[in-house]
């Protein structure tokens, strides 16, 4: 079996655009308020977050369902771990994701600044200063088989496309305008010579682009 | 954790056909051929039976992908085992499934003959003549927590959606007309008073129908 990489339900606002400007530790993704970009992966009954039941079946609970599927590592940027930049500062400070992240594998978070893995309940974080190629290598070797998923943000995307190591896309485009920020496309045109694209409009409002290797 | 029941990559034609007539050990779909109705899925890069590399993955692909997906036992009425009515006369042929079964867990196989349970690779098939309540019990106990898959054929179906024991349907609504067969509804809108429906058109052409409780 082939170990694919995999973006799995990125969201990007109609303009191209994954996280705003200014973040902060408060503000994971700037100005780019993030329930104007996940409304519709909340709304489903299989959102990881999720702690009340309810939610709802349909197409969009498709994607948030496949979250997990046949995923044994995620490789992310160090954006998604915190707000830091440059050397870290104060090592109590765990990262944005709680005492029981969603991510359930190891997680492979990219940094030039390398600090001591961190676990917290089912997932580890190790801190890697590599190329995309070859933390992609260490991160299928801890997925034992399964898929590695690559969680974001666009720079990270962007890094690995680059290095053509991603094998399909699943980035949700939501009906909202953000202008400025950080951009993983002007067009998902710009994918076409690499990858086929299949875009599906769904009841919420987003429109889901699947891409996967040509 | 809820366990659902789920009727999954079910296929009918746009006139709500999921079986034709004359059911045999050649056509188990009788004059229904299936390549017509199951063509989008045998396209996929995860449909269960696929044995080469390659294949879509697109929206398609996420249906077919979520096949096993935290499932941990199946129903099923007996044509979907085998063509035979009335008692079993030969106990030495083992159904349609060969010798490794997609199923890899658990199945039940509702017929008025029981015959002692059959086990083919990782699959067990237990055969049971009592109510879908009853059969619906057991393989909920089989499933260890996971959810169970209804499998079909349509008369199965219709039994438990008769009794109120269906939790969602992913039915796909291929673009032939087969005029006579066993008709799992005249239109999706029967279902509406209990269900919510989304339908979702696929690039292959089939119309992917979702449904979940109300």
């Amino acid at each position: 079996m082939e170990q694919l990489l995999r973006v799995m339900n990125f969201n990007v606002s109609r303009d191209g655009i994954g996280a705003g400007e200014h973040q902060t530790l408060e503000s994971p993704f700037g100005h780019a308020h993030p329930e104007r970009l996940f409304a519709w992966a909340g709304a489903t009954a299989s959102w990881p977050m999720r702690t009340d039941p309810g939610g709802s079946r349909g197409l969009d609970d498709y994607f948030t369902r496949d979250f997990a599927h046949n995923i044994g590592a995620e490789i992310m940027g160090r954006n998604k771990f915190g707000p830091q930049r440059g050397p870290w500062l104060d090592h109590d400070w765990l990262g944005w994701w709680g005492e029981e992240p969603p991510f359930h594998t190891p997680v492979f978070v990219m940094t030039h600044h390398i600090r001591p893995a961190i676990t917290l309940s089912d997932t580890t974080f190790h801190f890697v200063d590599d190329d995309p190629g070859t933390v992609l290598e260490r991160a299928r070797k801890a997925a034992q088989g399964k898929d590695v998923r690559l969680g974001g943000g666009v720079s990270t995307i962007r890094q690995f496309l680059d290095a053509d190591l991603v094998d399909t896309l699943h980035v949700a485009v939501a009906p909202v305008e953000l202008g400025s920020g950080i951009r993983l496309w002007k067009t998902p045109d710009e994918l076409l010579d690499r990858f086929h694209l299949e875009i599906v409009p769904s009841a919420s409002g987003v429109a889901h682009h699947l891409f996967w290797r040509k």
